[in-house]
């Protein structure tokens, strides 16, 4: 018989595995919950003209389709899985448009299937956790998004700094140096700055079409330095013949000046050179990188000015994040920061010798699972090493244990199976140490 | 342009739809986890090979298939969307088996796909939310069980009847008439008893190809009255030459024994007729009813003694049950025992009149939230009849507004949305109101 196999690219979850996700996404919808947003789900399947045409020419091939079945499949519309959270929002904003009320606060967090080559860290199942407001421009939107990013990464213990840049400002800058169609251009270009130094990038640049003169008139933007006060006062000055680049300046002092108001604590950090989005992001765009290990970005997003118009509602503005559970996965593991409780959820296992000792150990775990106590009764009077086995491989913290002359006593042995310590001791006082 | 859909079948779950449904959901995974159950997840696809030939002729037509696509499409190996979350469960075991501890209790909730034609409370994608013990036969996991679905449902408020019954008993009762081979005929035409009579029952067991003889032997069972106890002391004399029918009486008693001893106050019901599952169940049979509510069954299970002998792992017991969650949503609608909390998550909105009341508000915000208190701002000082508008369609239980005067005095006027009262409170004063 052929060995139990799962497609490639996709995962079961074990127990810890699970325990471990939960506590991120428990943590990330009690932070969403502080600042009102609410959850929604959309179905694994949607409509084939929904999902076709955008996620460009790479994307559609990377949709998986569902074959109709049944008598009428040929009639029936095409459908494929969800491939992003984004779609199937827009999707639904319009669809419940009469229902919504605006602005609309949303989160939503639910697995995508792409069916791209499976490597390292890379799945054709994986879940993303989107987070939007959707229907006002306000930069309050904004500054709540990185206050929860700051909430989320406190609570789980991770240091980040959040990058923060702003399409307009870009624009802005393409404009006043002369070269207003080679934004993408000049910002994939210096992102790379840190990395290969200023002459490379300015020979990238001109390789990129950019003119002798542009390229010298970037110089003093990508020699800009200090705090994000003093870069966006050069910033002011440099693109004081650009509208939408002073726009730009504009929402981003508005943005650090609420957040210095709400006393917001995250590193936040402007940086020009953020290329998030491009295509579609039309304000702030946000990255967050761990601080204390090599990740690429655990959270992302920004603003965008359409989000409904391929669904025929035009003017939606929103912006939104993402947070990537299987990164935020991998950092808290290679940190070793998750709670030891994740290791178990019981508290206390019974194990007993023998039948009678079972039916007073079902009594006793009654009686403290009425007080909210975790316990498990092994179900069977077998070898008390292997009972003990699955205590320490379950890593329970306790296990009572009831042989005759605890029964006749009415009372439990209770073993400390870190400290391998036991002691005589009665239900009640089982109670209050697990309820201390 | 085209009106955006879902495709037939499926459903998006708006805002309150998924708190009442977080609600059903948590409330049956924080009773699990006081039974040491943890959970599991698998990916929605699985191999054709995993889900062929598991579900009878008629299932294997309703599985969703995914096209491969790329190159190596015809290479590929066939995927399928997962159809119950049983054979995923048994397909899970028998792969991870060196690493699982028996007995692996775990639970598992998650979306399943059906191409039935859709109807009336018939999805093709829905949830399933299913516990199971394996690798013990144990009664004390079946008394366990048992007392899940009690706690589940007073948590949930819901007023149940679980019907109990056992194969084998129904094997002893086909035996002993001598008609060893129609058990399932003679569970079927009892089923009815209620419906159409005795008389019918009869006409039905003989058209069915019982013998006459074997109809007459079957009349004392049809005529069982009394309790659990007096109908279990009944079988025991009618099955008296059975040995399988003997066995499943005395798996019965233990299991009534069992609740006594653990002070169960469920309303259980040994119920002859009960005839789910009998294709794979081999020991105990549930259903649970509700009684205030017309709706067939809102949760079943059984014992089953092969549940990996399918994937070549043999003599792995197990007894498991199901919460059918879209039924409970039902019940829970109907009968209106929503708790009023779903109706919203914020405690308060704040509604400014201008752009420095909105700063004042953030900073309201910041400080409650670090009190636990979730918090909504009305991200734009727009006119205040639309800002008291989002609170009540959001059923937000307060108001707090924030005009010239109140920022003067650095004070919020409080506006219940219940009973319309207005009062000027400090931010600390709210805080209390909300925390108590």
């Amino acid at each position: 018989m052929q060995k139990p196999a799962i497609p490639k690219g996709t995962r079961d979850f074990s127990q810890i595995e699970m325990a471990r996700r939960n506590y991120i996404f428990s943590t990330i919808r009690d932070v969403f919950a502080l600042y009102g947003f609410a959850q929604i789900e959309t179905p694994a399947m949607e409509l084939m003209s929904t999902l076709m045409g955008k996620y460009g020419e790479e994307g559609d091939k990377l949709l998986f389709r569902i074959q109709n079945s049944g008598e009428k499949a040929n009639e029936a519309p095409e459908k494929g899985l969800r491939y992003d959270l984004t779609v199937p929002f827009a999707r639904y904003v319009v669809q419940h448009r009469d229902t919504i009320q605006f602005p609309f606060k949303r989160y939503q967090i639910q697995p995508v299937w792409r069916a791209d080559r499976p490597q390292k860290g890379r799945y054709r199942e994986f879940y993303q956790c989107d987070v939007d407001v959707v229907g006002t421009d306000s930069l309050l939107a904004e500054v709540e998004l990185i206050q929860i990013v700051e909430e989320v990464y406190r609570r789980l213990g991770i240091n980040v700094c959040l990058h923060l840049n702003n399409r307009k400002v870009l624009a802005g800058i393409a404009e006043v140096i002369g070269a207003p169609d080679k934004m993408i251009d000049i910002t994939v270009a210096i992102d790379k700055l840190d990395k290969i130094g200023v002459d490379k990038v300015n020979d990238e640049l001109r390789e990129r079409g950019l003119s002798a003169e542009a390229v010298e008139a970037l110089q003093p933007i990508l020699n800009l330095s200090g705090d994000n006060i003093s870069k966006l006062q050069s910033l002011r000055t440099i693109l004081a013949g650009s509208e939408i680049g002073l726009k730009g300046v504009a929402e981003l002092e508005e943005v650090f000046n609420k957040l210095s108001i709400v006393d917001c604590r995250l590193s936040v950090e402007l940086d020009l050179c953020l290329a998030r989005g491009l295509n579609y992001y039309t304000g702030a765009i946000f990255e967050v990188k761990a601080l204390d290990v090599q990740m690429g970005s655990i959270t992302g997003g920004g603003r965008y000015d359409n989000l409904t118009g391929i669904f025929g509602m035009p003017d939606v503005s929103g912006v939104g994040i993402s947070f990537g559970a299987d990164r935020i996965y991998d950092v808290l593991t290679e940190l070793d920061l998750y709670p030891a409780e994740l290791q178990s959820t019981t508290q206390v296992l019974f194990a007993c010798f023998g039948e009678d000792e079972l039916n007073f150990a079902a009594q006793c775990a009654t009686t403290l699972r009425a007080q909210g106590i975790r316990v498990e009764v092994y179900p069977e009077a077998v070898k008390m090493k292997r009972q003990m086995a699955y205590a320490d491989a379950k890593h329970i913290p306790y296990v009572a244990i009831i042989g005759s002359n605890e029964l006749a006593e009415q009372k439990l042995m209770l073993k400390n199976m870190i400290t391998g310590e036991q002691q005589l001791v009665s239900l009640q006082q089982l109670s209050e140490m697990l309820q201390a």
